[in-house]
């Protein structure tokens, strides 16, 4: 945990008193004692720093010194085919510490109909392994993760309604023949919304769909890799991309 | 598992019989029967394929139809700050799965003394880890591990005879001013050494041995990543550079 994250509601007057995971961190890892100074961020709000107040047996009084700034949204957003529960909770920290906006959870042909009952998807876990990737990466902007049970009203109805937002638009399919850096522009400067599929891949009837709303197919290579292994491999490489400069 | 891994001294004249879990792969997941072809490959050797000749019970006999051809090696190599267990057996799969040709573990002030004992390291389930990888990426060759419990003579005696190996060497850390793009002359096309710290990073002495050595400091930008995301995130974005032609 890098990032100490305050829910807005729990500050009072700048000061929040923490009693759970939080202020076990701070006082079994951190060992921080009062006068101390913490990295602190607000839900969906600034970075700044706390001071140690007060430590009384297992709770902790922190007051926000320097209310800091807004981290920068990340600029890329993923449609994933819905993983299995073990390997979803793996992906939504992951994906949330390397920076996403949107995760939009699909159905597809070779996404098991049970994943969709998962329990983590009725309660709000997927909220607490969002938050576990923020706090690592010391980020404050949840991803907005929303649930699309059927396939083609998704891709028929949502992603036209979107797809302006983002001049980029990928979707990875093990048997394009472009691979990532020519399926884009570089420099890449825009906004990105990145497809990824289940185990096993998208179905012709799929990618048909995706390539009419403008998804450009590319390949990762040869090596076949786990879902979750490739969304952070091509989080990561869209990343890169970002960082090159003027080819 | 997308390649059933042959040893090579369980092949008598083409044909293997298999009761292990590969023929539980082969008879409850791929459902395989007489006739059948499946992709196999030879621990460190080709990848072709075998063709089902007899199933009965829990054993399955294959005899290699086409012997097929070596994968190319892995341009990539590891030098890695021992992670805690858990996370190295992650750490194994993915990046054989990615492709590396070996990897240093070693000690660093950030590593807790404790993880040169795990029990991992003194037999062989490295090996089923780094297998996993393999059958999932379809490759043969095995990743070489090596184990340095002293950071000094890692530094001062094994990496100097094994430098010019690698015309490449990095070190990721945080506080590096350049960032992996500016770190490398683009294009990529030799072999590279990639230096990955443990949590908390590398002290001042190690990056001051590693700069002496020749290995160029790059940062990943200012997300704290886990050391597992980092190592994926890594080595896939060195493929990427490979991608990309001259810029």
């Amino acid at each position: 945990m890098n990032l100490i994250l305050l829910r807005p509601e729990e500050i009072n007057n700048k000061r929040v008193t923490l009693t759970d995971h939080r202020a076990e961190h701070i006082l079994t890892i951190l060992k921080s004692s009062p006068g101390d100074s913490l990295k602190t961020g607000i839900i969906n709000g600034p970075v700044g720093k706390s001071t140690v107040m007060d430590v009384s047996g297992d709770s902790v009084v922190l007051e926000i010194t320097d209310e800091g700034t807004v981290p920068l949204p990340p600029q890329t957003d993923l449609i994933l085919a819905l993983p299995r529960p073990i390997m979803l909770k793996r992906i939504l920290s992951q994906a949330a510490s390397l920076g996403i906006s949107r995760i939009f959870l699909i159905n597809a042909n070779r996404v098991e109909k049970s994943f969709f009952g998962a329990s983590m998807l009725q309660d709000t876990s997927c909220n607490d392994y969002l938050q576990h990737g923020l706090e690592q990466a010391v980020d404050t902007l949840f991803p907005e993760i929303s649930l699309h049970q059927r396939f083609r009203p998704f891709v028929e109805d949502v992603l036209p309604k979107i797809s302006e937002e983002y001049p980029v638009r990928l979707v990875a399919h093990p048997e394009a023949h472009k691979k990532l850096p020519e399926a884009v522009e570089l420099p890449l400067r825009n906004r990105v919304l990145l497809a990824i599929g289940p185990e096993g891949g998208w179905v012709d009837f799929e990618m048909n769909k995706f390539e009419e709303q403008g998804l450009q197919p590319f390949s990762m290579g040869p090596r076949i890799l786990k879902v979750d292994t490739a969304v952070t491999a091509l989080l990561a490489q869209i990343d890169l991309l970002r960082q090159i400069g003027n080819c």
